[in-house]
């Protein structure tokens, strides 16, 4: 078997370091991570390590990779995984750089710097979000281009995308855009249940949610994320675009807080705003159609319950 | 009369130094341009320079905006005119930094350098492209979403209008976003004519064209696209994306070449080259919709044609 050549950019993160986890043991496969742990744990690959077929770099990669990293990294690569991101978005909304740098400038400069190594066999896989659509009544589906990101975070990844498709229109590579939902699982560094965690170890009596806690989302767990991606990205498709997730109109953060109390049997006494939006750029409510990934062969098994469920039981 | 404070980036390009002209006699406007001439030239504003109401700053405006210069500026701006850009397509895809940095990155800083100088009664006024349409068959409008730029120019006022689309969508001030077809005027930097100028003064007895003569896109005349500008904008609304052109079909390479022979009675032996696309992303059919602009009571006189025996008339 030939072997493969595989980039993960932000190996460490959730993402990143399941996908790891998932692809690791394939004989064939050489995969170079990088992170730079601004959210990325290195816990959370420090049990790979020592794999033969793993290489890790720590560096920042919202500048160009530097060279003497890049002469290590084959010529001949198969898949460039960018997660890269600050999957941070009310710390994004509070300082916007942070978006721009950890987001755009990375997927960017990663992109670039790699550009040479590119051929027309050569996957480029982006993870972009549900976030750079912004409000919308109706069930997004993929046709929907009037995208009005709320979110600095949402507006670098509609950037990330837009810049991808532009160098897709110049070079001959694969591109498969994955556009996420919320997803939870065991390597958290951010998001709801993260927060939650957090606030559960808070000394005092109160759990103080984010919002009126009537905003009602889509969630996936991060391990059928990954399958999901690595079966579209295995059917060779020489561009793809397709929201991931369920396809159901998601899970109140009431139900959450519930959930969460039953699994950590807690009696802190809880505490909502009165507001809409639990940050800014929060979006109250949506939901988006997964018929495209569906007809491309790929259903998901756990609906947004059962994902924050798989999440809990597992983190417990 | 109120003062008005007008800002205008990249004041000594083509259309800034044109609108400078129109506007700096009006005796309630203070007009502070910026320019780094990098494509401006000193000379377009070399006349404005002792006017009282003016104030110019040669800066870098890819950068912030300096403190010792934003101290000097009004904090009840007006008008923000974000003209300044690379508008050498060709040479920004040759190397793609200079359209990021000269056309993103100055919209960007120079809006974050001013942004808490920005009150619900500024008006942004951006000048976009065409360019970030694509090649289309049909005659675009703005409801057109689809937008796939062939040329990293494109790329880059697309970034700009979602950039300000995002910032408009969390503050309150005024937008409007002209998209231009081709532009000529009396202070070219750049462009077909401009390009036109350069071989007629070339020592060789052949007129070298850029790809085969049949490319055909719209052009409009400076004066006139200022014109366009300044009604739309005075109409004081809160938000409006609008082409700005005559709305005809455009004008051959072909037949350009011709008027320019006869203007200025050439000999030379005139050479196409076998290619559909003069340069790298040169789209070589478009033309847009302009009825949104007349409903909103701007007609262009002037169609391709005329627009480019205008240039030429004043050129000679």
């Amino acid at each position: 078997m030939k072997t493969k050549y595989i980039i993960i950019t932000g190996v460490a993160g959730m993402i990143g370091s399941e996908l790891l986890e998932q692809i690791i043991h394939k004989k064939n496969y050489v995969i170079y991570g990088m992170d730079n742990f601004v959210l990325g744990k290195k816990k959370f690959i420090k049990k790979f390590e020592k794999k033969k077929n793993f290489k890790f770099f720590k560096i920042d990669i919202s500048k160009k990779i530097p060279d003497r990293i890049l002469k290590k990294i084959d010529n001949n690569i198969s898949e460039i995984w960018l997660l890269a991101a600050n999957s941070d978005i009310n710390l994004g909304n509070k300082n916007e750089k942070i978006d721009y740098i950890n987001t755009f400038l990375s997927t960017k400069n990663t992109f670039e710097s790699l550009e040479s190594k590119i051929k027309s066999h050569t996957k480029v896989i982006f993870t972009s979000s549900s976030a750079i659509y912004g409000t919308v009544k109706k069930k997004i589906d993929e046709n929907f281009l009037n995208f009005k990101p709320e979110t600095n975070y949402g507006l670098m990844k509609l950037f990330c995308e837009n810049y991808l498709l532009y160098k897709y229109s110049k070079l001959n590579f694969m591109l498969n855009i994955f556009r996420f939902p919320n997803v939870v699982g065991e390597n958290l560094t951010h998001g709801i249940i993260y927060d939650f965690l957090k606030k559960k170890k808070l000394k005092n009596n109160v759990f103080q949610v984010l919002g009126n806690g009537n905003q009602q989302k889509p969630y996936s767990y991060s391990k059928e994320i990954i399958d999901a991606m690595l079966f579209v990205s295995s059917l060779n498709k020489k561009q793809v675009i397709v929201n991931l997730g369920h396809g159901d109109n998601g899970i109140k953060v009431k139900k959450i807080v519930k959930l969460f109390y039953k699994y950590f049997n807690l009696s802190k006494t809880i505490k909502y705003q009165k507001k809409l939006r639990g940050w800014d750029g929060d979006i109250p409510k949506y939901s988006y159609s997964t018929k495209k990934l569906k007809k491309l062969g790929y259903t998901f098994k756990k609906d947004s319950l059962n994902s924050l469920k798989a999440c809990l039981l597992n983190i417990k």
